[in-house]
């Protein structure tokens, strides 16, 4: 069976990904990450203290915040600093991007720090919540490297790696990676979180319109397994330049 | 292999299950539902207008909105209306309650009408969400025989059902419907709504500090399909009586 | 002189008033308190510290929080955490639930503790105020008791009772507990507070339209009087048993 | 019986009134009222349409607005605009302000006007609420002769006039128009808002420590008439300049 | 060249200014300052620690808060504590006031503690933040005279003084101390705040609708030079009384 | 007279400027401006209806936001809408921002539709509010060719241009375009904005700590004038290409 993408891509095709370390200079680890015309900023920063429910406890902590510029979408939305508040959206996105990250963390190797990534929307084509996770685990393997290259701490506190990518059912067949036009005009999709050893960290499926079934879900999940295994690597060369 | 759940159950065992109807006069629909100790107040509400982004469509909405009595947590939670905010959890969960809700209605048959699904958990123990989803659909079921006893609306909005469960890998075996006792000594678990042909409408998996296999997660989803299918019978034997 | 009242009472006969102890479980001290239709469910918590003002004068505090479910009424209500902010009707009443109660409390025999009253409006027909008030009591007396069954305290720190209940002129003739269709449509009412040594906590006379003349008032304090001492004596019945 | 008010007066003796109109020129009725060393500025304001729950009743509506200036007081209170929300204590107040204008104020009269009585503390000395109340009735009869003259309503909205005073037991003894330093050491007192044709509006007794026996409040409402009696002397007075 | 200002002025002549100290008595200073109909109640209040961000240098800290009764104005304004935020405007001019205060307090000599300026509109015809700025200062060395008289301090903490005044270009004429009707019909105009050495301390011109030539500008500042050695004379008086 | 600056740059020498149009999509102007390491992305979004407040006058409105990524700065700060509300740094910010562009445009030939102005700052090195508006300008013409382009328009709403620029004595020196090193470690700072017809649009001078003289003004005034001559040129060239 065929179909057409809008952006002519196979059904199991990625977009472009490009990850730049580096991007700003202030944070102990800044990336901007790329899927196609997704771009996310994610900064890393490092604070010597955690949040009052962490403390004496000997560990550190791993928190999230996201956010969209206003006019990182097709039409201005609203700034939510202006509304005086964040929307469920946002909090559900960071409360993700938060959960995702702390399970590649050994938050006693870390001590009584906190690192907090902030994934910044520069410009929305879909994904963005994947793009922030990818991106994100990238710029803590460096807010992480700067620690130990001034030996603040003994080992390292990240273990094996994370990245997360979209997969949904368009027009009846299951893709990767949907960018805007898809996601649009498809009411089921799901973003599915990996580790590097293929176990599942968040899988979060959604059929606003029309339920899934057991086969369309099991063809999903291969494909999130396969998109996730390139986006792993694409972060294995990045922190190998 | 065996395990001992903290309430004995077996693993595929739900809690009781109770579904009582008009428990509270003023609403539409007004279902106070039990799975075990989590007890929650479900009421339908009926408004004759949309909001505003959705006016002139000719077509309804369904909306939810969800709270936790400060008492109903073994320690006391701070009052959300004083604080002065929901928070981040909250409106994850009337998110998910809403779309799980619009997932079985007819918007054009329902017209222009709003309908909000007020779930106000009296006590938890654990699967508040798949408790409220649940008890919903019956208060929803209520709210429209209201309308079309009132000979409002032609045809039922109404198509299929939903219900939801929560499943989790506890001690390393598989189980269904977590309590509070098992939620807070598992970092595995998922919640799972379908509706009555089987299809999946919601899949939240969550694992935090350890990854699932997929193998656990055909698990998971097996226990699912079998917890929902008893929940559905019990919310079809509620609005039979 | 004749009136009838919509519900057929006579002028000076009260609600049918059942008061449920241990309605939930968390708390220390839980019950529902019916006054007729309108239902509020109390809960008693303790917490072991007090507020910064009170810090350090080994003494106790006594706060009280009072919410309406959105769909308590008639109509749906905004709820309040959605809004972001409590209402001036919802502080009132919260600041009058923790006066009376305060009133029965010696501060220092509670020693360095908090005990917090959450009212809660399951469903409204007229008085929640003081049905919140004479229900909070006796939540307040069983969190109490699970104190001194655990031995925290030395001696009881509740001294006599406190119940309230409202009168009204109706159609020109005094009358005791008002519910919601004489309330609205009587525009002088008084909400009484009273102990049970005759004494006077609060009296909240308002007559937005029609002033009320002396004599009126005297006949609504006396109403007052006998409706407290049936309500207290319905507090001591659910106490015993 | 004798006792020693702080300030020397009789117990039924009221501080020294003043009511100056015309205090500041833009509104259109402005009073500044002192009682004693209490000094409040209660303007009145007319604007020509309702509020949104009011509009196409050919009514009008009286409303207002209670500030404190932050340091009003002994010790500097917080800005409620910089804190970002009105304390329940202001919000109680200014509703009770309002609901003692209304009750004076001929709605269809009006016509299908709003008059915002802004009443703010320039200085506290016990009592700020009832010298709000017996200033903003001067401010609104300015406001209302403003319409008058202009020709833009037919008939006087205003009927009978409206003023208010604190009664409290000091000492054990019952005393009129109680100072800071009374307030403060006296946990039995009340707030009366009187018309004049002797009608109760208000009643607002508070006995946080020390429940008030029925003789007692016989005696607080007695010294109440009395002083209300002058203060309508008082703003007759001052309406005649 | 000759124009003629709405008062009746000079181009160089300011309104009547008037400083009045002790205006309310529970402020350490308390000054009411009038330019012209403008009114402005400063208030010093001293507070015997610092916040957070100043703790333990053994310094204090001056901080400014500004505010507008709702009918101060012409047409009445909304509330700010009602409205729940402080506007963009209110924000500025409070920065604006502290930042001029601080430039005259040596505060290492003041210890640590906070003097906050309150400065309350209660009649607005342009000026209001030179005006408070004016009035400020004789407030603030009123305090702390009330501080060296009971020898909480060694030595003067007050070096030199602080007075503002506006200035602009109206119907192509520059002209000292705008007032409401010159401001609302002139879009340049520049605030001036300068010490009574000459020294410029704060600049803030604003030409929104016509940019000013460099010898407009010269103009403009000659005049405020002017204008503030006079402010400067007024409060060196009013401190002398 | 010699100074080093800590950039090594002479004193009137402006940091490499660059202006980098298109730098996202989906806005109708996008420019990345840079002085230096400072780096705000400025986008101009059309909306074709303008606030309430300018409704029916057949003009439009141009107004601005600002912002910073938590990141931004050397550590890292609280984001605005996470913690509810925007700052007065930023308040201020955004209404200069939006002062300095509306001084160029003819708001009847924009005609009834809003240009809102994003300034996002990715990199803060001082002047983030200066490059912002020299950005901006350039966002801001992009986006009227866009209207032009598109025939919405009959003629050209932008008149003549607008740049900004920082000055500041630095160890007794004048210089020009602060960076951040120089911006903490200077007490006497001053934004100027400017058209290209010479004519000052805004002026904020501030000299928190050390006052400046009438000489020293003079001299940044005329730095000033030297650098937005320049600015306009880049301006002018980015527009070109």
């Amino acid at each position: 069976m065929t179909i057409a993408r809008p952006s002519g891509r196979a059904p199991d095709q990625l977009r472009e990904v490009r990850i730049v370390r580096g991007f700003t200079h202030h944070a102990e680890g800044s990336v901007l990450v790329s899927f196609g015309e997704t771009r996310v900023l994610c900064t890393a920063s490092i604070d010597n203290k955690v949040p009052a429910f962490m403390r004496g406890k000997g560990e550190g902590w791993v928190t999230a915040e996201y956010g969209m510029l206003p006019r990182a979408t097709h039409t201005r939305s609203d700034r939510e600093a202006a509304r005086g508040k964040q929307g469920g959206r946002t909090l559900e996105i960071q409360r993700l991007i938060a959960r995702a990250l702390r399970a590649c963390v050994d938050r006693t190797a870390l001590g009584e720090r906190t690192i907090t990534l902030d994934c910044d929307v520069l410009q929305a084509d879909g994904g963005t919540r994947t793009a922030a996770i990818t991106g994100a685990y990238v710029a803590l393997v460096d807010a992480v490297r700067w620690l130990r290259a001034r030996r603040e701490i003994a080992r390292d506190p990240v273990f094996g790696a994370v990245a997360a990518v979209s997969v949904g059912v368009y027009r009846g067949v299951p893709v990767l990676d949907l960018d805007y036009a898809e996601d649009s005009d498809c009411d089921t999709d799901m973003n599915v979180v990996m580790n590097d050893g293929g176990g599942f960290i968040e899988l979060q499926g959604t059929a606003e319109g029309h339920a899934f079934r057991r086969d369309e879900l099991d063809a999903l999940l291969g494909l999130a397994e396969t998109g996730i295994g390139e986006l792993l690597e694409k972060q294995r060369e990045a922190l190998a330049r």
